[in-house]
């Protein structure tokens, strides 16, 4: 019989993890699926860490996975520069790990305005004025304007904090222009990252998140089955009103072999 | 014969001086109004110098003011708290001489976002992640949400840098509420302390300055008599096409003596 969902991404906290522990059973039901071949690819929309961080934490939690398993923001954003302006000169609001990502995707980073080609928004713990000020230089003087990920808060422990929401708009109010491009989630460059690791295409692969304006929006968007878990931030009563509605909803990620036995038959 | 405008709102940069250089003849010219008895008051948006600073420089400068004949959007927002919120716990995004005027007029100034009653945002060249932090966590509790001025850039020596806009909009974006009140030009809240100070009804007021959108947007707005100067950063012929129009244009302050005639005639 032919499989029908060959692909699955993966979001990850809210869906494989919450913090820093694993939804119970969340190991067993990857290992299943992988049994039965199904190719697993996990995303994230933060750009603060590196890939191999992602890969650490997955496999130290019970769900073995390499860098190349896992797909971030900044990862999306240096691939899509990568395609657009290879070597250009950038800068970036961002934490140490994107400024990484970038230099090893052969970009070189500048802080004077003149040389700027891109400017680039991220979730940033350490942004300040300085950096607000070099990135508005730059924009005044026509430099291309991107940003890793349109969050307005990032979960923690004890709360939220505010993320790459800030600054695009600290930037988008004083130099009076809008950003380009978000690369993460709900954009299609991600999704199109994703599906090339695969070497699905998008009818073949599901989408499992636990956000409906993200993980649901870009899965239904991009054609690829749609999967909302209900461990993560979005209750089951808010399902009926979104304005893009999930093609599944699962309790949790542990049921995910039972509808993909069911999905290829 | 009846005078008709006995007072006068100065704006500052573009009005009287231009960075560190008088516009020349402003010195003449506001020495001859006082000496017709006309009151004068000084209007600036910047939150980053206390007003004895303004006097000192415009006295530096050949136009004789004290600390009293200043009004800054810092002092207005202290003001503008005194009245409704006296004695509040608040929090400020800004620089050492609005946390000063703040403290001066009896405001506890804290960083417990339990404690935080207003958040002020203001034009802050210090702004980092930590003060953006601080003030999320105070909105997110129900914190109010003011803020000095609505400027989405400042002109320094050599073009322009991010002004309180910046914050404003990171704060708005990653909270999700709105300012509630932004007290400098071009709100009327700046017009009512600067009529108490000149003991004079709107009426019998000019507003002048070189911004059509804030200046002569406030003046007209308030139903004072609105002159626009040449000096600043508006052309003649964005005249036409504006709002909001002024009653008066002038190429300069130097010239205010001959218009205060013809209006008292």
């Amino acid at each position: 019989m032919a499989v029908k969902i060959a692909g699955y991404l993966l979001d990850l906290d809210g869906t494989v993890y919450l913090g820093e522990r694993l939804i119970p059973g969340a190991d067993r039901a990857i290992e299943t699926l992988r049994t039965r071949g199904r190719r697993i690819v996990f995303l994230s929309n933060k750009p603060l860490q590196a890939r191999r961080d992602y890969a650490a934490k997955l496999t130290h939690l019970g769900v073995p996975a390499s860098e190349n398993d896992v797909i971030n923001s900044s990862y999306v954003l240096a691939r899509y520069l990568s395609h657009h302006a290879p070597g250009a000169t950038v800068y970036a609001i961002g934490e140490p790990p994107l400024l990484a990502e970038l230099r090893a995707a052969g970009f070189a980073i500048s802080e004077d305005p003149k040389k700027i080609e891109y400017v680039i928004a991220a979730f940033d713990r350490t942004f300040d004025y300085r950096k607000l000020n070099i990135a508005f230089q730059a924009l005044r003087r026509g430099a291309r304007f991107i940003a890793t990920n349109p969050d307005r808060t990032c979960p923690v422990d004890d709360g939220e904090i505010p993320d790459a929401a800030g600054v695009i708009a600290a930037l988008e109010a004083t130099t009076g222009r809008k950003v380009e491009t978000v690369v993460g989630k709900p954009s299609h460059h991600t999704v199109e990252v994703a599906l090339e690791r695969l070497g699905l295409p998008a009818d073949a692969c599901a989408m499992v998140g636990d956000r409906l304006e993200t993980d649901i929006v870009m899965g239904r968007g991009a054609g690829l089955t749609a999967i909302l878990t209900l461990t993560g931030v979005t209750p089951r009563d808010a399902v009926s009103t979104a304005s893009v509605m999930p093609d599944h909803v699962i309790e949790s990620i542990t049921v995910l072999p039972d509808l993909d036995e069911k999905l290829n038959t």
